[in-house]
């Protein structure tokens, strides 16, 4: 595959754009007072399926020739990537296999069972994800769709910045969620592209801070056993995904699971907007980090919106 | 004062649009197919201090002439209300008291203080609401501005379904909550003299059904005591509000709290938005006579999001 550059972007960008939001890019007087900066909330929590997930997901599925689109698709997600898939594949109109690990929050589950997909329990540990993964794949001769270490994934996930800097051009920087690296690599690709100026941050929670230590090490570290509340930032990067961040990212901004929730709360109270707390992830970053980013102009991934809400309505 | 009708509510739009936001329509697929109709959601809060109140609000206080605005502003309000009252007033630069009774949500009452009004609590009853009003006046000489029962807040909560109607011209209904009847008067005089053919309804709950039962009655009921989770959405109809909604109105549609509970859960799950129960009313109501609106263009006042986000936090 040729490597990801911003016509790959563009390309994934008009391959999706029959079936994505372009989503809005939200401001917050309120926030901005309490950040000292300009912000720009990139809203994916508004993007089908309730995350960026589906971009790459879309990308992915709409990638595949129609041979290997007719076998269906195999994921392993805990979450949006699986909803994002099982969506694509029923635009496409072809099969979906998500394999999920038993402790997936119910809420994701829901989604991915109603876009249709087929659901196969699997347990936590990456060992047994992949060897059910495999099991699935043998059955059905159906192609792998990782959820971040993927080159049409990767590509996909960075439409979301692409859009970002024709919505909101003059940004100074950009901040992520940094689990996998899917949407980090992207987000890097696309902005450094559009703009060799502007700084690339990655935002992950204290408690699953292996890409923080990967880029510090320089070496990819895989053995943490992530605490955290954000259920979508467990990941580790994979090779290809440390690599793009080793050669761009300006750096990886840690806070913790009470930042986040601050955050989380600050989102929904002055701009009334539902996020998950990997969603506010970015947010939390930028305001522990608030020096770096004193009166520029931020751009802030709200990367999802899926969370189980039963506490305030029971 | 003038009757209100669609010029005054045209400049009430000129006067608050320094201030005011113009705020977004929402649209949701997902809703739509649970609905059978299409709707247009008037994204109210999304409005300053997180509801519509402030239209009102800010009409009124920057109606009044100098030397009064300069004595300040007096209001009762249970939230919403004496928030916009309190910004309005900071705004223009003038004091603003608000009566508010002991019971009112904390997140309501830090927003008023926030703003920097003085807060003077009272009994929960209209009597002491009254006599705690009439001492600050006699105090103050301030101008006392009512939350529904005055035409330059009749006015200014017109505005929200103005800027809906340009912003979705062709809907065949439009359905806001009603408490006090403010924004569903206002909601009449424009909607019906941009389009006399346009259905308007009032959403109500089942435990606060004054205004259905003064329809149904033609004689204002007030001796109800409300019973519902809609904390906005408490109040009765005044000699004003009653002669406007019985000339105009094409019903008033009730859903009980149950039903309302479910369209927020809608509302923050398929759309990702924050709205307190009274904001969710309308969609509560529509839902629950859906026949009515089959295969209809369904304009829905998202009237308010400000409500205690504590149990998903703690």
């Amino acid at each position: 595959m040729p490597p990801i550059d911003l016509d790959v972007i563009r390309d994934a960008a008009a391959r999706i754009a029959p079936h994505a939001h372009v989503t809005p890019v939200l401001g917050s007087a309120s926030l901005d007072r309490i950040a000292g900066a300009t912000l720009f909330f990139k809203a994916e929590h508004l993007q089908r399926v309730g995350a960026f997930k589906f971009r790459g997901a879309c990308n992915a599925v709409f990638s595949l020739d129609d041979a290997s689109a007719a076998r269906g698709v195999v994921t392993q997600s805990s979450g949006n990537h699986g909803a994002a898939i099982a969506l694509a594949c029923r635009l496409r109109g072809i099969p979906a296999t998500v394999v999920v690990p038993r402790h997936a929050p119910q809420v994701k589950l829901a989604a991915i069972a109603d876009f249709g997909a087929r659901i196969v329990p699997c347990e936590v540990s990456q060992h047994d994800r992949d060897r059910v993964s495999a099991q699935v794949l043998a059955e059905t001769g159906g192609e792998m769709i990782h959820p971040f270490d993927d080159p049409r994934v990767i590509a996909g996930q960075g439409t979301a910045a692409f859009e970002l800097l024709h919505q909101a051009p003059a940004l100074d920087a950009i901040i992520a969620p940094v689990s996998g690296g899917g949407l980090l690599s992207g987000t890097l690709i696309a902005a450094k592209s559009l703009n060799p100026a502007i700084d690339v941050f990655g935002a992950e929670p204290e408690g699953a801070s292996d890409a923080w230590q990967s880029l510090r090490q320089q070496r990819r570290v895989t053995d943490m056993t992530p605490n955290t509340i954000c259920d979508g930032l467990r990941a580790h990067l994979s090779e290809r995904t440390f690599g793009i961040l080793s050669r761009h990212c300006d750096g990886i901004l840690l806070a913790n699971d009470d930042e986040v929730r601050a955050a989380m709360r600050l989102i929904f109270e002055r701009m009334k907007q539902v996020v998950e707390p990997s969603g506010a992830m970015a947010l939390a970053a930028v305001l522990r980090h608030r020096e770096r980013f004193a009166g520029r102009r931020v751009g802030i991934m709200l990367s999802g919106g899926n969370l189980d809400l039963s506490p305030l309505f029971s």
